[in-house]
Order: C-alpha cells, then structure tokens, then sequence
C-alpha cells in the first residue's frame, strides 16, 4: 500500500501555497515550487549519475543547507534511503558507518568534505563509496558540484514508495558500544508527523527556523512539517545564539525547535533582548531536561510564547510524548514531566519481566505503535532485544502519574541496585549538585561485597575550591534518604567524559571499578 | 502490521480519562472504563454465545444508544465486521442486504426489530440470521436480550485486529440500482479520524451529541472520536427539534454534527431560542448544500459558534474536505464551497480518461489516500470502476479555485451534454427554484434528435398558483445562458421521488422519456 507516503501530503499543499516564498538560506530564496522542481532534478541525478537505486543508502555530512533539505525530500520521493551523518563523529567512527551501510555515494560541503576524506582513508581498501557530491563551491576533493549534478538531470520524480519502504538510515549515538543503524519506513515518518499534528493544538509552522542540526532526528518536525502545513523555513548552517537572535529578527521567526543549551546560550548572549524574540508564538525544547531558571527566564521575557516539550528517540522517528503550553503553568509540578504520549501512541512503564507496572511506580518506558523504526540495520539481536514483547524499550527508567504525565528518572542501565533497593543515579546527582562548590558530577553503581553495588560519586570540584567526601555526603545526606547517598565519593580535576551527543559516558567511568567483576557495563 | 487499530488510540485514552462520567443516554450514565468493560462482555458474547468469528458480519437494525456504541467499539476491537442497516430501507431492501452480507446475527430493539422479522419472512429459507439480539425491552421476536447476553459473557478483549483486517460492511443508499457493501478495514477509519483531527482547529470533542443516525458515515467522528479525545456522548435515540433542543440545554452540548435540514428544523421550531444553543462551541454539517438563510440565521443567532462543513462519502469513511470556521465570513464566496482536502487525503478533479484538469476546470471529483474503503464487497467490477487509474471517482462534478477549494456543480450523471455543451442540472435547478411560485424543480437531460439531449424540466408548482412554461423559460433566461434554459418544462403535482438519503430520484425521473432509446440512465 502507498497511502502514508510523503507526496500524498507534500504535493496537495504544493498546489495550494507552491508559489509563495518558503525557502530562506543566507542569500538563498526559493519558493516550493522550485524546491520540488530541485528535489526532482536531485532524484534523477541520484539515480542516473550517481547509480542510487531506490533501496541504495545515500549519505550526507554536511551543515545544515536548502541542499541537505532537498536532499531529504529526494529520499522522501522514493530516490533512495538517507543516512545522514553526525558532524561530531571521528573519522574512524564515520569509517565504520560507512562500511556498515555501504553507502557508495556521499554528499558534503566545504566544511566537511575533508573529514569525509579522512574517513575514507581510515576504512582504505574496503571504501563503498563511489561518488563524492560537494555542496557548494571548495577545494575539497570531490566527484562531482551539487549543481552540475541538479544542471545534467532532468526534472523526473522516481516511481511512488511503498509507505513499507525504508527512507532513513539514521545512526544513533552509541554510548553503550558501537553505533546502530536505526531504519525507518515512510509511514513511520509520516505517521510521527501526523501525531504531532493531532496533538499539537492548530499546528501551522508560519516561518520555522531550522536551528537544530539536520542529522539529528529532533529536526524531522522542521524537515517535514513546513511544506505540508504551508510554512516556509529559515536556515542557519550551524547554531550560534548570535546568528538565531538575528535570524529571529530579521524574519518573523514563528516557531522553532531548541535544546535547552541552546535556549540558555541565546538567553545569556550580550545582544540578546526579549522584544527581539517578539515574533515567536511556539518553541519546542527536548532531549535533556530543562533548567529551571532557564524556563524561569523565558517564562518571565516571553509570557505569550507557547512552549512545548517534546520526548523521544532516533528509533520512535522521534516524539513519543509533549508536554503541551497549557502544562507550562510556572511552577507546575507537570514541568519536571516530558508530557503524555501523543495521539497515537502507546506507552506504557513496564518490570524486567514485560509486566505493566501500575500508575506511579518506576520501571522501564516502553513505546509501540505506528512510529516506530523497522530494525537495527544488520542487526537482529539488537532488534530482537529492544522489541521484547512487541514493544520497543526506551531504556530511560521512569513513571507515569494518575493523569498519564510521564516522568523520566534515569537511565536503566544507570540504575543502581543496592541492598535490594533501586537507587536512581540522576536523583543523587541532582541532590549532589546543589552544593555549591560542584562543578560536575556524576553517580555510579560500583561492586561491593555486602550492598550488591554501592552507590558511588565522581565529582568535579569548582576550580580552586577543596571539597571532602563528609562535606558531599552530609549535604547529599539533607535531602534524600540514607540508601541514596554514596558510600563513597572520588575527585578529579578534569572534564567529566561525554558522547557526541553530549551525555555523560558513564560506561567510561564504571569501567575500571568493574574490571575483573564480570558484569556487563553497560 | 497492527499499529492502525482503534485499542491503539483508546486505551492510553482510557488510562487518562477513564473515570469521569463520560455516556449519557436517556436515564443511562456510565465512564469509558464502565463502557469499556461492557464492550469487551459483549466481544466475548458474540464470539461465545452468537458465534460470529473476527472476519464475520454481524448486522444492527436499531436507533441511536449507547448499546449501539458498544457493538460499533466491539468491531473495532476485533470481535467482528459491523453491518450498520439503513433504518428507512423497505423489508425487500433489508432482506437483499442480509443475504448479500451473510449476516448469522442482527441485533435490533423494540421499533425495529419487527421490520427485522419482515425482512427475514421475505428471505424465506434462504435466511442466513441464526440469532437476534434484542436490545432494550420488548415483545418483539428475538432469541436473546442484549444484557442477558453480556451477563452471561466474561470481560474478555479478543486477539487484537491487523490494520488491513475489515470492520465496517457499510450499504450505500443506492439511487442506481442495488445497493453496494462498502467494506472498509480499520486503517481507513483510523485515518479518517487522524486527518480530521489533523485538519480541524483544537479538536477536543468536549460534550458531544451524537444525533446523526448511528448507521451512517456520517457519525463516525461521533462514534471513534470522543474516547480518544477526551469528550463524552450524548444520545438521541432520533433526532427531533425539541429533542436536540433540550439535550443541548440540558448537558451543555459544545460539539455535533447535524445536516442543513435538521439545523433549519430547530431554528424554525417554536421552543427554539439562541440561549438555548450557547453551550455550543463547534457545528459540523454537510451532506447536502446549507440554505443561504439557514446560515446566515445561525451565524446571527451564535456569532461565537465555529462552523465546519464537511464533504465526504461512505467509501472514503467519511471525511474527503472540510471548509473550516475562518472561511465562514459572512458573504463569502468560500461558503459555496465544500473547503479543501483535509490533510492526507488526495483530491483532483479529472475529465473522462482520467487527465488531471487545471484549476478552474469542472471534471469529475476523485480522491485517494489512506481513507479508502478496501472494496465493493463481492463486486469486482464495480469496484475497478470507482477506482480506475488508482483513484476513487466520486460521482461529483465539481472544480476547485487558485487556492483549493472545492466547488461541487452536479452529480456527473446528471450532467446534461446538448449541442456539446455541458449542462449541469444543479445549476438550472438553482435558477428555476427562484421562481416565487416554484415549489420543487429537478433538471433532466431528455432525448432530442438536433441537440443530442435537451435540458428538460420537471417543475411542481407551490399550492394553488398556476404557471406557464414560458414564465418558467423567461424567469430562467434572465440568470443563466440560453443553451441551459430548458427547452421544454414538465409541471406536476405529486412530490418529486426522494431516495432514502433524501435526493431526487433523477433516474426515476429520466426512465420514461428514453424508454427505447437505450442509454443507461445511470
């Protein structure tokens, strides 16, 4: 069945607001209209210049363009499957997804085509890649420009998908090993658009900016939403609190979607002034939560701006709950919650044994329906284990309140079982880092002889403070009950260590504590 | 693949709203758990006690409850195909009906379990019924009551549906010949609802009144939508002025969806008063062309109501366009059309070999999408004719504007071709019924040997005032062009033949003049 494909929504509202200026790029203007009549070009270059068949993989490294987002669109048209890669990743990690994927042609620009180069090297004689495609003008090794590809092809949209087809390749993360391809079907795309837009009250993006980078499945909503709910879209190649403030500005931004970082940086900048956010109606923020003076600040500068929190993952394509505007009432206990699931989907808390926990007890998220990825690529024991039971697990550890309200503690795996009771690793950091001479801490099971595990702190000083283990375990002591604190507590001076993603790499700092023990890491 | 199914969308609804008091029918109060239990006794029932397997039929005969929502939601967990019947068919209809389905169980209540009774003597012994539920209390025939049957069952959910499995044999009215089974599969129902709540403003169904006929597509938004988005039901076992009046009043009704001529019956009735009405916050209508006066009145009377009017057929279960509040301006052209497709739903307009015609043009309205019925049940042909070239053909003319919006001129088959000119029969008919002394007008091709067909009329005069055909030729020739003026007017007394659906039956009309002339008269 071809019904949950993207055109079936893309090109009935072309025919309505196709003319209009939608696309916004530095200099760069274009209506839909003739981003579709690019996107069909791109699709036959893909498939008759670069040999990309439909269910050929297709990657791309690079900032964040009107190209990356014809790009997208192509494989929404059915010209291939996107694997967009992550800007953060080494040259030997982008080798690996390389390989796994067997991408043979790769689009980049001049600011990362030689890390592509690099990547290449890395993996040498087993290269799949055949086609280099550069997104605008360099120097950068390449095969062919992005618009001599687009100025040799014709403008001929490929055959229709399936709705079951795959359309991305998305790698995640990887802080528990290497990383996984996660596939995605059309319908699962279109699907997750859909609940949004259920949940969502009167979703209409106006003028969205695209701030968030385009690999990163946060940005879907912004890829795919604009066109279908006759928005236009602003561009910049890469966050900076600077550049958003006066892409704001300069264009009536309605509404945009932020990580609480980038909220934070924009709200600290010299130049920022509340009035000049005055065009917003709609914020979306997610993927770490959210500090409260941050929410405070914004709440106070911008009382008629609507915030939305959203919760999900690369696997579920992406949003599984949102907290909507009207749960933003300042001081709501609902705000330390990610929401309630969208229409649509399934969640439900659940035992180490599958079975549904009842309200207000903590277990494992699970999630099903309609949004969810197919498969780990390649990967069938990866998939068989986080599908247990029909339902994929999130591995974030939390409950759901009498209203459905769902309220993350911590990691599974970051769980620390001792003495028969489960302690919560972001609760005792929480409770930890409101002393004021910690900079940075982070908490983590460790063996011991009696306890099972022991909970144990790593904690980053303040610069030029001294702090004593009794000095962190009397205070920790004030606020959370004994089998909580830690027994024990190092200090180091450096960084904590983080994933590309920006968490913690708490495997890092369990191992040496585990060696010999024969417990999985995580 | 199981995801679009409705336990997907219910349940996590039920978990948040399923305590409050949510089915007022009558006397009858009960929660969505309440209710839910009951559906699941009634699942268990008809696979136990009635033996109807999941890919079975079984048919309801019966007005409006919250019986009937229970036998409606038991399909759509799985326990059967529902057959909804047409309460305003003939015996012969029914029994035609019964027998094309294969219906092994009918439930009905005390109105109309007697034509149940008359339809199965028509039957004979070819009667496939082997059991009638009896709902609510009474001396009519039956082998079972309805509560006896869920007392005697267990609370138990059968095995959860496919999403391509079948739920709704639904018969269309049938104005050209036998009427058709419309087979529909839960994907298509689930759709519709994800495309009205996707299109409509802040869909959250408050109360609702649920007062259309519950065997029509008309009321399946009534019918899915309420547990999922929170609201609650109201029932009307039929609609009456009075009846819809008090309920209103009485349970602060805030959402419903009515046709043009229930709205003009309350406006016209003698307890009507807009205080009445103020609950209300959102009207749908459609089916039929809203009066001009009907509207304005309502717009007068609520200024603060949110008027939708939605178009849509029971093959694509139900909703095809909707033209949404902020295109209700008074004296706007827009309100002559029927709005724009809802989001995920595909529409063009066609001429004869399936050419996509540009805006402006009248053709053949045709849609496509995930909204679709699977089939014509046991009618191949039928069913590759409605969907030539991949796309549903919908019977309308009609063409839509620059923007989208879709305006409907004619059914095709009234369309009148003379001299090769396209004559639509609405238009005509639209001009004559200005006519102060015209009571009813319906517009025929006839056969002509110069023009091919000519545009003939069929007038009945208002009560006692006598009028000429050239009073009727040169009222008309003042408003539309000479080649539509009828050519010849026919005047009659008796009421022109309406169809269970209420229309004018213009194959009835047509029969006698082309009588030998061996055109199918559609």
């Amino acid at each position: 069945m071809k019904e949950l494909i993207y055109s079936h929504s893309y090109e009935p509202a072309l025919a309505q607001y196709g003319d209009v200026e939608a696309i916004i790029d530095g200099d760069y203007r274009s209506s839909w209209n003739e981003h579709h009549e690019r996107v069909s070009r791109l699709c036959h270059g893909l498939a008759h210049q670069l040999g990309v068949a439909p269910t050929d993989r297709f990657a791309v490294l690079a900032l964040n363009s009107h190209q990356y987002l014809e790009l997208w669109h192509a494989a929404f048209m059915g010209a291939g499957v996107i694997n967009p890669l992550n800007l953060r990743l080494a040259p030997k990690e982008l080798a690996y997804i390389i390989t796994d994927s067997g991408t043979e042609a790769i689009f980049s620009d001049p600011t990362f085509a030689p890390l592509v180069a690099a990547a290449r090297k890395e993996i040498g004689d087993a290269d799949p890649i055949r086609k280099v495609v550069l997104i605008g003008e360099g120097d950068a090794p390449h095969d062919v420009g992005y618009e001599a590809l687009l100025a040799a092809a014709s403008p001929e949209m490929p055959r229709e998908p399936e709705e079951t087809d795959p359309v991305v390749l998305m790698y995640t993360g990887g802080t528990t090993g290497l990383p996984k391809g996660v596939l995605i079907e059309h319908r699962a795309e279109i699907l997750n658009i859909y609940h949004a837009a259920m949940t969502i009250p009167s979703l209409d993006l106006g003028t969205y900016l695209l701030q968030t980078p385009m690999f990163h499945a946060a940005s879907m909503l912004g890829i795919l939403g604009p066109p279908i709910f006759g928005g236009r879209v602003v561009f910049i190649p890469m966050y900076s609190p600077e550049g958003v403030l006066d892409l704001i500005e300069t264009h009536g931004v309605t509404d945009t979607l932020m990580v609480p970082t980038m909220i934070g940086l924009c709200l600290a900048h010299e130049k920022y002034r509340p009035e000049r956010l005055a065009s917003l109606r709609r914020l979306v923020y997610g993927a770490s939560p959210m500090p409260e003076a941050t929410l405070a600040r914004l709440q106070q500068d911008l009382p008629d701006l609507d915030l939305l929190q959203g919760y999900g993952m690369t696997e579920a394509c992406s949003t599984v709950t949102l907290l909507l505007p009207e749960d933003h009432a300042p001081g709501s206990p609902r705000l330390r919650s990610v929401g309630k699931p969208v229409l649509g989907v399934q969640l439900s808390i659940q035992d180490e044994e599958g079975r549904v926990l009842p309200r207000g007890e903590i277990g494992e998220v699970c999630t099903r329906g309609g949004h969810m990825m197919r498969e780990y690529w390649n990967k069938p024991e990866a998939t068989a284990e986080t599908f247990r039971g029909g339902w994929y697990h999130t591995g974030d550890a939390g409950y759901q309140d009498e209203d459905g309200y769902v309220f993350l503690v911590d990691r599974v795996k970051d769980m620390i079982v001792t003495g028969g009771e489960n302690v919560y690793s972001a609760e005792v950091e929480s409770a930890i880092s409101t002393h004021p001479d910690v900079a940075q801490v982070a908490v983590i099971g460790i063996p011991d002889e009696k306890w099972g595990e022991a909970v144990h702190a790593i904690v980053v000083p303040q610069p030029g403070v001294v702090i004593t283990v009794e000095g962190i375990i009397t205070h920790t002591r004030a606020s959370i009950a004994g089998y909580k604190v830690p027994k024990s507590v190092d200090f180091r001076t450096e960084p904590l260590p983080l994933s590309g993603a920006l968490k913690v790499l708490k495997r890092d700092l369990r191992a040496p504590y585990w060696k010999g023990h024969g417990k999985s890491i995580g």
